[in-house]
């Protein structure tokens, strides 16, 4: 059976390879899990609604449209963020396109079966996997661009003025930007998204889910804004007409009333983070500075600690298969304070025996 | 925004459109709704599971596997049938397909995305639609075909020793053969599909989903099933990783534990659709003999029923838009036997006075 190891949030198959319940330190999902509302409309709609799930949905792109203060017409959404990636990628062809590496491994994934020949800005280790305007550099000959703030794996926002001269550039050239800023509302600026930007940008498009902020990764709902109608419908008939269920849109809708819950996450990630990265620290890691609700770290020469601590039913994300990054990065989400600790009781045990103290 | 109209099943253009509730014959599904035990599974799963759905599926395809009588590596699932259909079709890259016509249109949607020539065979009204050896004749140079069976908009079968003749003739070819049997479990030969060929036939992918016979379109699941590993893996990898939710999974595991619940909708189902044939025919309509949970007719001439009947709350397809057919040819669902009057009883108000008896 088809199967893509290397991502986050597989809880299954660790479960099979553990033998008993794992606490996911893999998945990036907003840490006080989903608002009861939101549940709560879920399941009313998987209980009420027999019928096929409105393929325009037209009352959750009004609410996501009111929120991000764009228009409706600029609203597509998807099954989740990975199905608008595909669709994105389907829908433009893009001979050639540029990513940074690291980044999230679905970017390659979609671009690759599209036929796109994918190029790779590698980031610098010593800059906190920064970009810089040496990213601009990279542009020429290219049609797609996608970038990643905060980025995944590192957590490191994008500078705001970076990414608007580079979507210029893209403009200039006939390019497309996508920004990816699906942990922007878990991070340290959360109102940092270039949505305003959408008018003079008609080359940006802007991926944003549901599934961190929300918690909602099992429902699957995303959704990307765009100022380029012509773009959104293209990407609309680049995959099937239904995609986003009927519970996925009633959640989509209940979360829309919940502004505050990414809010109370944040201030819950802002007191736990710096005690998680500390205790990585301590332990030896190199730990990137994340300005989000994860943390990537190097743990030199250890290329075997997820397997470990799977062991012990912890379950993290290796990073060796992401471009860029060798097989001693790991990626951690921030977790509550009790649960971060169980992870670093873990990772000390697993760690003492290779190294005595 | 991206819209695709002149699909069944979207009531919510059609309550915008007639601006209050609204009966709905457009949507094949079953009359009996969804079995109470899969509504409360799917509930169940959007209350607890704010993680990842398994990207694979496991228990769910394993139940399939059994039900079906297959290998559990043979199943592949998706965001409902449509989703496996665009991920065939970019996965496979035909140059050149063979679709009939009339047929379900989302064949052709999706295969024009992937840049293929569509090429149709159409079928004969005077045969009811039925396709016979000619189809044969139209296979060369083709690198996929697919089939209905039965046939969406018809309600027609195909005749098994037809379909093996094409998949015989396909696998010569090297060519593929999609059979979309949806909406097998609520036709008049629910045993009829090809499981039990997959192995003799690699090339012969199977499209089913829950949509129809369990009333779960909400939902979206759908699977198809194949003894090419390779082919299911490639279409994995077509599309995002995670697509099908949490709530659909569940959902479909609890379906395939009540079994009886398509029996139970194909008994009122037989009861129900001579009685609707009938009543079409007696108010003018050529109707074909469907053998499934829906009737296609045509009123010729009449091309406005559709508004007409919107106007009084009650959805119909018109299929117009259907390869082959022209604007006076209809599809509707066969539904309770008092809604059945219902849509009798309006259509022949709305036929009156352009008619006078």
């Amino acid at each position: 059976m088809p199967c893509r190891f290397g991502h986050g949030g597989d809880v299954f198959t660790a479960q099979a390879v553990s033998g008993g319940p794992v606490l996911d330190f893999s998945a990036n999902l907003n840490p006080l899990g989903m608002p009861p509302e939101v549940s709560r409309a879920a399941l009313e709609a998987a209980c009420t609604q027999p019928g096929y799930p409105d393929p325009l949905c037209r009352a959750l792109r009004a609410a996501i449209a009111r929120g991000d203060g764009v228009e409706e017409e600029q609203v597509l959404c998807g099954n989740g963020a990975a199905d608008l990636i595909f669709r994105l990628a389907y829908a433009l062809r893009p001979r050639t396109a540029l990513l940074t590496a690291p980044s999230f491994s679905e970017y390659a994934g979609a671009l690759e079966q599209a036929g796109c020949d994918v190029r790779y800005h590698f980031l610098d280790r010593a800059r906190s996997f920064d970009p810089d305007e040496r990213l601009l550099d990279g542009l020429e000959g290219v049609q797609l661009v996608i970038l990643c703030s905060p980025n995944n794996p590192t957590g490191r926002l994008v500078p705001r003025d970076l990414l608007l001269r580079v979507a210029l550039r893209c403009r200039e050239a006939g390019a497309v930007l996508m920004v990816d800023e699906c942990f922007l509302p878990l991070s340290d600026r959360p109102e940092g998204g270039l949505a305003p930007w959408l008018e003079e940008y008609p080359n940006l498009v802007l991926l944003r889910a549901f599934t961190k902020s929300y918690a909602m990764a099992g429902l699957r709902l995303g959704y990307c804004l765009c100022a380029d109608g012509e773009l959104l419908e293209r990407m609309a008939r680049s995959g099937p007409p239904w995609s986003v269920s009927a519970p996925a849109q009633a959640a989509g809708l209940a979360a829309l009333a919940r502004p505050d819950w990414p809010a109370l996450a944040r201030a819950e990630i802002a007191q736990n983070r710096p005690g998680l990265a500390a205790g990585l620290a301590e332990l030896g890691a190199e730990v990137v500075p994340g300005q989000a609700n994860y943390l990537l770290f190097r743990l030199p020469g250890v290329t075997d600690l997820a397997d470990r601590l799977l062991n012990r039913g912890i379950l993290i994300r290796p990073c060796g298969n992401y471009q860029g990054l060798s097989k001693d990065y790991y990626r951690v989400c921030v977790r509550p304070e009790q649960e971060n600790g169980r992870l670093l009781a873990a990772m000390r045990e697993v760690l003492s025996w290779r190294r005595p103290l």
